[in-house]
Parts: structure tokens; C-alpha cells; sequence
């Protein structure tokens, strides 16, 4: 497959994005191709002493950046000629296999969504990460594809994580929940109550209600369904928190204890390892007709090529098969329009 | 000053929260006193080892308890004689002071809002948690009276957890911040996007804009404001993430080295209490026209003791006085309605 892979998107582009690409190449197959879109002169900068790339990687040029804090949609409109643009309209001709990026997520959502378009029967695309907790891998979906959520969109995250569940974390039957703060019926907002019964409705997903924050980390379900505000709020808490306290557990012990402190420097790193975003790669935004991988905007060259990797399991899953095939099933039994 | 302790509120209760009372002696002066409500006979069981307790304790006995996770509003007025209805009653009545819960929350402030009102020029009241974090405490509002929030409503959390701030915290100027998904004025949702220009508008606030989740654990800024499902979700999940990274920190370590890792147990505990709710006690409802001290559901009788604490210098403090000063010195300036 052709990878599109944005060479000018996050804090470490274009060195760490052209280092993670290459890095990958043992992670491809014979027909597997990384096309690095960007800045060409820059990028032939990074690969100069990298022997032998030309097997497995290209260059497409684009001039134009789209920057960390500009709004999507007028970058999109501004700059036609920018990494993320030129990327999703390559994708579009057919072109390009999979796009990845780490620079601006709602350009990249944007340009996803009105190049590729939407799987059929899709609503609207949402964003799902992957979330380590002790009692197992918890796929998130939506952290912040969209913030003006109607019940169907989240009922259909339900579906769509349900399939990325099976397909990357090997659940056979993943246990779906609503991000709410109360398991009962009567808590929630508006938005919440009316996707439980949507959820309750439907005999093919196995939904377990509502959790809290809490019991995501406790082993409760496989997938919790958010609205994008919220999900996004509750991804980059975690990220601080797990930081902060990383930073006090480590502050806490060398107070205590400098000279022990250094030997669980070692256990700290791989528990903060466990934690890091890096390592799940990057994340798909489901429900566009193709492969878009969004990764942090502070992917280093490991999350680079964990994300090629990721766009990989995904394209060897027909997960979108699976998307669209649940849907169908859905839409012919009469109860989602 | 007389405060009222619901002794059948939350998961320890009565036993644990008698014992928080009886644990309280040493915080109250000569003239406060604390008044257990709830069933007579089960509090006098718990009571009957502790010598002297009359001088400080006295029991309004309440027949009835709304659990935890009955509908508040329809509980209120299916118990009358419940433990948190009785005991808001009693407060409107000014035969107590302040009233202090750890039961159904939902149900205290649905009874706090009812009996005691709200306070002149407040829209609505907003439980305001403190956050520690290694910059400092943060003051977060609000985490879960409302999730019904308009602009207006979010802009007075602002303006009531900073004189809390001030009271409490000991910051002269805290900074005020809306919890977003970007720090950009164009990311966010409708209501962090018009909240945003009542900030703005406010030139006695000291704004400093949206943060993500991330930045408040980062000494961004002394509050951030938030709708009540937001806050809540944020603040359920910061608690199962803590206690997750504290299980998995303390497995690896044990991993690693059996022997030091027992070393390390005091290390963990430390910072464990740091973040423990038990040790903050209780988060105030901000706005009620009286004192309502809201504690976690599995509030032990340390937290218990450490809210009636919150509870006496909350008074002490004149929070409330500040708040009304506050919101009607922006209402003669014609900005608020």
C-alpha cells in the first residue's frame, strides 16, 4: 500500500517525521511504499544519509504549512497547497492508500472528511485512541472530531469502536459503554440519555450503560463513547495527570531516598512507557472512506513509525469492511435512518 | 457556629462518619458545635464509647435516608424525613449553620438550592473541588451541580472559585481559565466560546484564556471553569487514573525488585495522600445562600473531620460575603443581568 505520511505536521517535524518513516522500513511489505509529503528540500535534507530509502520511500512536494493553532477549515481553504491538503487530495485520486499526521488535527479531520468523504452510512467521523489501563486496553472514541454531537453519532462510535475493538485488541464481543457521570438511567445530560436508548435498542451490541472516568481504569468495558469536547478534554487530562504524577512519584522518591531513587528511574520509564502515546502510534479517525491516522501533535520518530504500523493492522483488518457492513446490517433492520 | 453532619450520607456512613465528627473535637472553639442527623439509635451506638461528646455533639434524629443513587429531585419529595432533607430544612430554619453530606449529591444540592437558596445575584450554585497538583492547587468548578450550564452560569464559577481561591488557597490574583481543547480562541464549543467573551469583557478577572486538561497540571492557572458533566467525567477520571498509575507503579516496582519495592510503599503512600479527596474533605457548594460542604461518597471518618474543617474556615473566611460583593459590584457596572 501507498502511506501518506505529513512531513511538516507536529513539533518535531520535518526531522522526527522523516527519521520515523524511515525507521518503519522493516514494518513493510514488498509493496509497501511511504510517500513523505512536505517541504522536498527539507526532506531530502533528513534522508541524505539514510542508504538505500529510495526502495521504500518518495516525495511529493508541498510548499505550505498549515500551523498548530490555525482554524481548519480556513487553513484548508487558505492554503491548497499546504502538507495536509495536498495529502487528503492525493488520497482522494486514488494515489495514496493511508494518510498520517501529526500536525493540525482539526485540519487534518477537515481535509479527511471532504476529500474522502464518509463510509456509507456514517454520520459523522470520530477520532478513537487506544487508553492502557492495568485491566486491559480501552479504546476512547470521540477525542475530538466533533463537538456538536447528536445521539446517532455517538451510537454509531459505539459501532465503529466496537469494530476496531475486535479487529486491533482482539475482542471478540467488546463491552461498550457512555462516558457519563453516574451509571444510572436518570444521571447524564440530554445527550447521554438519548443515546442509551439507542444503545439499548440495539440486540447486537453488547452495552453495558453508563461509567464514570473511573471505572474505564477499573476493567469496566472495552470501548466508551464520548462526544468530542469531552473526549478531548478527558484525553489531555490523562496525559497531565499521568505526567504530574510521574513527575511527584519521582520528585517524592529521590526525596526520600536519593540513592534507590536512580534504580526505579528504570521502573518508572516503563511504566511511563505503558503510558506514552508514542507507542500506540497514532490514532484512525473512523468512518471516512480511506485510512486517516492522526498522531499528538508531540509524536517523536517512535510515534511516526508506530502510527505506519498502525495504518498497517488497520488496512490487514478491512476494518472499514466491517464498518460498512455493520452499518448496512443496522440500516436494513429499519432503526437508524 | 452549628454544623449539621448527615451521618447517613455516603459509604461509611454511620459509623464512619461519627467517627469523623468524634475526630473533629480538637478543630471547633468553645461556641461550635455539631449536630448529627440521621437515625438516632444507630448514631447513639456509635457515640456510646466516646466520653464527653455531649459537649460538642448533639443528634437530630431523621428517620429516613435517600441512597445513593436514587433520583434526587423525586427523593427529595418521596422523603421528607431523610437525613439530607431534614438537615437542609433545619439550615433554612437557621437552626444550623452549615450543612455537610456525603450522601447522594445530586439530592444535597437539589435540597441546598431549595432550602437555602441561592445567594443574591447568583444564577447557579457550582461544587468547587481543590485539584493538587506539583504547581499548586487548583480550584476546579464546576464538577457536577449543573449540567445544564449557560455562558452566564460558567462565567460566575469564575468569579466565585476566585474569592474561594483567595480565601483558601491564600492567592491574592488567581488566574482564571476555561477548560477547552485548545487554547486558541477558535477551538471549543459554543457555550467555552461565549463564556469566553464574558471573561474577556470582565476586566477585574484575570483571565488567562482556555487550557486543556494537560496545562492545568502545568501551573497554568489557579481555576478553571467548567460545565458540571465536564467537571465531573474530569474529576471521576483523574481519581480512577491516579489510583491506576499508583497500582501499576507499585506492581512494577515489585516486578522489578521485590525487596525495595517495600521501601517505596511509604514513598507511594505519600503522594497517594496528596491526592486522596479524604485529605481536601469536602468542595463547597459555591453560591448557596448558606454553607453546603458536599464530600465524596466514600468519604472515610478522616475526610469527614477534614470537611468540618473546610467547613469553619469557609466561615471563618467570609467566602459568601466576597461572592455577593463581587457579583454585585459586575451587576452595578451593567454587564450582568
Amino acid at each position: 500500500m501507498r502511506i501518506g505520511v505529513d512531513a511538516m505536521g507536529g513539533d518535531f517535524a520535518p526531522a522526527g517525521v522523516v527519521k520515523g518513516a524511515l525507521d518503519a522500513e522493516g514494518l513493510l511489505g514488498d509493496d509497501d511504499k511511504i510517500v513523505l509529503i512536505g517541504d522536498e528540500s527539507a526532506i531530502r535534507e533528513h534522508l541524505a544519509e539514510a542508504d538505500g530509502h529510495e526502495r521504500f520511500i518518495r516525495i511529493e512536494h508541498a510548499g505550505e504549512v498549515i500551523g498548530m493553532d490555525e482554524s481548519p477549515v480556513e487553513a484548508l481553504r487558505q492554503k491548497p497547497g499546504s502538507s495536509i491538503a495536498k495529502m487528503a487530495t492525493l488520497a482522494a485520486a486514488g494515489e495514496l492508500d493511508a494518510i498520517i499526521s501529526a500536525g493540525n488535527t482539526g485540519a487534518c479531520v477537515a481535509a479527511a472528511q471532504m476529500r474522502l468523504r464518509r463510509l456509507r452510512g456514517v454520520h459523522r467521523p470520530g477520532i478513537a485512541i487506544i487508553t492502557p489501563t492495568y485491566a486491559g486496553p480501552v479504546i476512547m472514541c470521540d477525542v475530538g472530531a466533533n463537538v456538536n454531537c447528536r445521539p446517532e453519532h455517538l451510537y454509531q462510535y459505539g459501532l465503529m469502536s466496537a469494530e476496531y475493538s475486535r479487529c486491533i485488541c482482539g475482542i471478540a464481543e467488546p463491552r461498550v459503554a457512555l462516558l457519563s457521570i453516574g451509571s444510572e438511567d436518570a444521571k447524564g445530560n440530554q445527550l447521554v440519555k438519548e443515546t442509551r436508548e439507542l444503545f439499548k435498542n440495539d440486540p447486537e451490541v453488547k452495552f453495558v450503560g453508563n461509567v464514570e472516568g473511573s471505572d474505564m481504569f477499573h476493567g469496566a468495558c472495552d470501548v466508551v463513547v464520548t462526544e468530542g469536547f469531552v473526549g478531548n478534554v478527558a484525553l489531555k487530562l490523562m496525559e497531565g495527570l499521568a505526567e504530574g504524577l510521574f513527575k511527584s512519584t519521582y520528585l517524592e522518591l529521590t526525596r526520600l531516598n536519593p540513592d534507590l531513587a536512580s534504580q526505579f528511574e528504570h521502573a518508572i520509564t516503563t511504566i511511563r512507557e505503558k503510558y506514552d502515546f508514542n507507542e500506540y502510534g497514532g490514532a484512525p479517525l473512523l468512518g471516512v472512506n480511506g485510512i486517516c491516522i492522526i498522531c499528538h501533535g508531540a509524536s517523536q520518530a517512535r510515534g511516526i513509525t508506530n502510527a505506519i504500523g498502525v495504518t498497517l493492522d488497520f488496512a490487514e483488518t478491512h476494518i472499514n469492511d466491517r464498518i460498512t457492513e455493520r452499518l448496512g446490517r443496522r440500516r436494513q433492520s429499519g432503526d437508524d435512518s
